[in-house]
């Protein structure tokens, strides 16, 4: 155990940008983030969501991300979405709006 | 945490180059500024906004900027919007106007 220690995936992990957007993509905010947990706190707070659940799944594919470990393994600057229980992603063609990189 | 003293990120921050665009995208300014609220000021004072409330976007995908945190996550010569309460980022193509890289 103590090898894995020196192992950089258990490093504390850094704090990174990420960005969120509402599921109708009208509202885009840039939030650091040390994890997942700490994402979904600073989520609630910056959109005021209050106490109405979520979950954050991938802007460009709808991608549910729920672990940990995979947050990890996302780039800087991945684009979330927040969805509400009963809303579903779409791609950004249906919603009248493209991004372009 | 004695070694997070030391980490590039708590040092005290430097002054950057920003450009601030308007939200039609006729004016942009090379301003410099060591964190968001120097921007804010800076803003306010080089566009002469007064007291109009307004707050800060990326110029490439309309992420709202409001925590020092994530500003200084961002790279020299960011390109930010200012927008205007009820204003919403739009992209460029939609004003008949590119940019180019």
């Amino acid at each position: 155990t103590q090898q894995l220690l020196s192992e950089p995936s258990l490093e504390a992990p850094r704090t990174r940008p990420c960005k969120v957007s509402t599921a109708d993509r009208s509202v885009r905010k840039g939030i650091m983030a040390c994890g997942l947990e700490d994402l979904l706190l600073k989520v609630r707070d910056s959109l005021m969501l209050a106490d109405k659940p979520f979950f954050l799944v991938l802007e460009e594919d709808g991608t549910t991300v729920e672990t940990e470990e995979y947050f990890q393994s996302l780039a800087d600057d991945t684009v979330f979405m927040v969805l509400h229980k009963g809303q579903k992603w779409q791609p950004p063609s249906q919603q009248g709006t493209r991004y372009q990189l």
